[in-house]
């Protein structure tokens, strides 16, 4: 009796570890190639307000934007058994980012670093720190992309 | 001489007016279906903090990131001309969604306030209020899905 209690415990318990841990190779990549897509649309928005006409409040919700997806541990959806493979399109992701970890760390926190201190400038309004900050955030995703995505 | 140098200002603001504001319907949609499937990820995560092993630091970044992208106003994708076609793959949006102005003010409205509440109160760490919360949440997207999303 006691054993086939513990026995349905931990099968239970092995159950809800796998409903809640399981994400597809395909569910990885896709939802990876939104963030990345979700915050080009945001980083376009701070480039077109800074050229065109400058709404602080547009920036401000683009950056932070930015900010949430950048620290919001996207780095888990890089799983073993997604160096290929497809989400919505095919990933261009370079078998490097799963054998670099020093160097994926440090593209990784400058991104980070760069993302929370555009969301910071954005609130402050100052346009000239805004495009200095826009400029410094965007090498960091080239940083990234140059190393660590294929090529076009 | 004078013309033509205002003939070339004209010209340049213009460019610069339509490299910055114009947005194609293709990236458009695609950017639109990349912020929902990010938010999917994110509630999939909440969920299985809620379900599984509870990490309040996972559900803080996860509602922090359906937050910012809930504020983030992209009601401004849904450009006319986008009530068909493809980004990442063909939209799934139903006319409704441009023509009842009242009624998807309420949802998106709906969505929002339930959002900012998630992001507190995973902030909070209690976790009876997170599970409450996120019910609510869920409810509202679900609410815009039946009204303005093509059925599965």
């Amino acid at each position: 009796m006691m054993k086939s209690k513990i026995a349905v415990l931990i099968l239970s318990l092995g159950l809800a570890g796998t409903a809640s841990a399981e994400v597809s190779p395909e569910d990885a990549i896709k939802w990876r190639q939104s963030g990345y897509a979700f915050m080009a649309w945001n980083m376009t928005r701070i480039k077109a307000n800074i050229e065109g006409e400058f709404k602080q409040d547009e920036v401000v919700k683009a950056a932070n934007a930015i900010q949430a997806i950048a620290n919001s541990g996207m780095g888990a959806l890089y799983l073993p058994g997604t160096d290929q493979g497809t989400g919505w399109a095919k990933t261009r992701v370079r078998p490097e980012l799963f054998s670099d970890r020093e160097g994926v760390g440090k593209v990784a926190k400058a991104f980070n670093e760069e993302a929370n201190a555009m969301a910071k400038v954005a609130a402050s309004g100052d346009l000239a720190a805004i495009k200095q900050q826009f400029g410094k955030l965007g090498g960091t995703c080239k940083g990234c992309h140059d190393d660590y995505r294929v090529k076009d």
